[in-house]
């Protein structure tokens, strides 16, 4: 049914425009910059041209199918521009206007006239109130903010359903530091028609879709969300950014996209019974999707520490031991033939109790000989492991162990610093290892990936 | 007592060399890098100059007197030239060797030994198994790891403590960055002698610094740290990232450091009554210590909240009322003729209730007028910025207009996002506005500063 919401054939930008200030430009340039191979349809009555596309006066005017229609004009002549795409039989349409239910009692009057229009027809809205879509991997996007001011993401394994236009925006812009990929991102703004149920429909379906992250600031329909997110998480990992927790947030949110809120007690408790994973602000959203999508499942939560700095070691021990954020991880407990069999590979002076500390004499090679025998350890599920190149041993040749050990085992990777450090979150970005720039956001994923792999064990589901 | 080793006229590196895969190497190396413009004075029996500097055969060679001494030597070697700084009678050592009390009870009598040479003499000891120390001011750098693996920060406000040198590396190699500074760096590793206590003492007679950091597995004396800590923190802002919080934890550091640990509740306690701000890992560490040198301090807890995304400021709003990380803000209210006022420079549709979400349309002229509106706000406590050069009005000038409201009112500022934005947190750097690349890392800053003015103002002490 998305299909062509997916991967079109053909993107019409109503409104399209040649003035660079204008948000009809921005669609546009974003559309062609993608390098989108499909055709790219400018339509505005009074151009003849855009950046060497022939421009028509309507869409009425464009011979054959159009999948996705950009309405790129203010609310009431989108109204209008809308009705012509229903004539047209466009299959999506993107209705980037804001001033409908957000601005209040006329504004939802014009909304309601959204529905009204598509009753009936083929044709499905995203909007209004929409920066639209990016998928990267058909080279579609519709983002309303130029590719000066933003870095866009490249194809890759997470979908980001977003409430917010500006917010998935600025974590896109974000994550693409490091050259982390998505599968889709979809802006459902007002959602007039298409809600966050469809989208993870979609991507339920999307087979390159590992992970769906959402950021919500109101639920449409409680119960149909339950029923969701509760199949959806099941196969494949959710995680929901979901304000509006305080009601000073949900007050807030009210003037921002026209949402109630409802109780973010009822609120958590459907999250928790499906097995969703909460997050609380838009890092961690990114963070727990990616460790998600990334990783294999922990089959417990014995964790192995492994670090060339003592004292980021015991930092994370204190982390993962610790109740103040959500059910504490173990730390895993050697065999005396697991403890003797590292000996071998460390100088006298590292400690190879957990957390192992290979002190700055690591090795890449120690390193990944202690990385062998954790993968193996039957008791150990997890592996937490620092990749710091500011120890002399340790450089980006330590990409391919790390890659091998998360094969065989969780493995979730630190890195610490700056100039070499972020190389390393490159590297291990492209070899898709999940790797974060602290002990904290490291452990809180890895913390992720264990609630959900417990989760499903919980529920009787094959990892 | 401290002047000679914060403002040093020569420093002598014991064990000296020219391989460059020796510490004695790095060491050297670092403080010519720096640019140090007193005395460096390589030791090595076996050189006659190293890196073109004239090579003594022993510190009792070298004429004139000897402010520090860098011993790059193993641990029963260094206790010998230990003995030769005391007859030099040089004033401060560093010892770099690990392998004393870390090791168990062999090294505990070695590290003795270190207390009964230097006792009743002139020389103080840092370590033994330290990094040693930075002061950028001084041109001082004798860290072992070299300035191809690691970005040193510049002269700055902070002080940073820590028990652990490759944490302390690590953590400086990140703010680096942005252009954070520190006015002193120091690894008090083992502490046969010099103490975490004789260094806040230090740090806080130096005019350059404004908040102390420290990072600690254990507390050398529980009575003599509260005074030390309670005293201080009235003067200037402290804050501490004190591992073992948890059983684990405890005893991974006594691998590392052989630190003893004590009861987490009871340091708890000990922090809370002297006002000191806790950190629970490296970030929130560094975070807590520039808002705190960095701003002046709220009067109250009545935050303001600007952006041109209305999710972020949303999700803002609920990280600041939220009860879960401590005591929560409250969202300043304006009074009618402030959102009036505000009104003027923004579109009908923005939202001038708090947050203030001036939209996409938002524009450094209209940030900069509500802003001025806040900081002259009896309502307003302290302001929530969000300047996000994603959006088309807003770019790199929005520095100054910050910079201008951070000089009247307490104002933290958050940016989201890669290229733009990493320009954009360097400028605020250099202005001197705390500024942080996360909602939840801005909001916690903040918190941070709203408790250290509570308790301020608690104790009757003027701001």
């Amino acid at each position: 049914m998305f299909d062509k919401l997916l991967h079109p054939d053909s993107v019409a930008v109503i409104g399209a425009s040649a003035d660079r200030s204008k948000i009809g430009s921005a669609v546009l340039e974003n559309m062609r910059l993608q390098g989108f191979s499909g055709r790219i349809l400018p339509v505005n009555p009074s151009c003849k041209e855009i950046s060497g596309l022939p421009c028509y006066p309507s869409i009425e005017d464009i011979e054959g199918d159009i999948d996705i229609a950009v309405i790129a004009l203010p609310a009431k002549a989108a109204l209008k521009a809308l009705e012509q795409c229903v004539n047209k039989a466009v299959n999506f349409v993107i209705i980037i206007a804001g001033g409908f239910s957000e601005l209040g009692e006329e504004g939802k009057l014009l909304e309601k006239r959204i529905g009204e229009i598509i009753h009936g027809t083929g044709t499905r809205v995203i909007g209004p109130n929409t920066v639209g879509v990016i998928f990267p991997q058909s080279r579609v996007n519709t983002a309303l903010t130029p590719a000066e001011r933003i870095s866009f993401p490249s194809a890759g394994d997470i979908a980001f359903i977003s409430q917010s236009g500006a917010l998935g925006l600025l974590v896109m812009d974000s994550i693409s530091e490091h050259g982390t990929g998505i599968s889709g991102f979809v802006n459902i703004g007002n959602r007039a028609d298409i809600t966050e149920e469809d989208l993870i429909e979609m991507f339920m379906e999307d087979s390159s879709t590992k992970s769906i992250v959402m950021y919500l600031e109101s639920i449409s329909d409680g119960e149909k969300f339950f029923t969701s997110i509760r199949r959806a998480n099941r196969r494949k990992p959710l995680v929901v950014l979901k304000t509006g927790r305080t009601g000073a947030a949900s007050r807030a949110a009210s003037f921002h996209t026209g949402a109630m809120a409802s109780d973010d007690r009822v609120l958590d408790g459907i999250l928790k019974q499906a097995g969703v994973t909460r997050a609380y602000n838009e890092v961690e959203l990114l963070d727990f999707g990616k460790a998600l999508a990334y990783s294999i499942l922990p089959r417990g939560n014995r964790v192995a520490v492994l670090t060339t700095a003592g004292g980021v070691g015991v930092v994370t021990t204190d982390l993962l031991a610790s109740p103040d954020n959500g059910p504490p991880l173990s730390m895993a407990e050697f065999s005396e033939r697991e403890t003797a069999e590292m000996r071998k590979h460390v100088l006298p002076i590292a400690s190879v109790a957990n957390p192992i500390d290979l002190t700055a004499d690591g090795s890449v090679e120690a390193f990944s000989s202690i990385m062998e025998i954790l993968v193996e350890s039957s008791n150990v599920d997890a592996i937490m492991a620092y990749a710091l190149p500011q120890t002399p041993k340790i450089d980006l040749s330590i990409v391919e162990p790390l890659k091998r050990a998360a094969a065989g085992k969780t493995t979730v990777v630190g890195v610490i610093g700056h100039r070499m450090a972020k190389g390393l979150l490159s590297g291990l970005e492209r070899a898709g290892v999940p790797a974060y720039p602290s002990t904290g956001r490291a452990v809180s994923s890895l913390r992720a990936l264990c609630s959900y792999g417990e989760y499903l064990r919980r529920h009787g589901h094959e990892q």
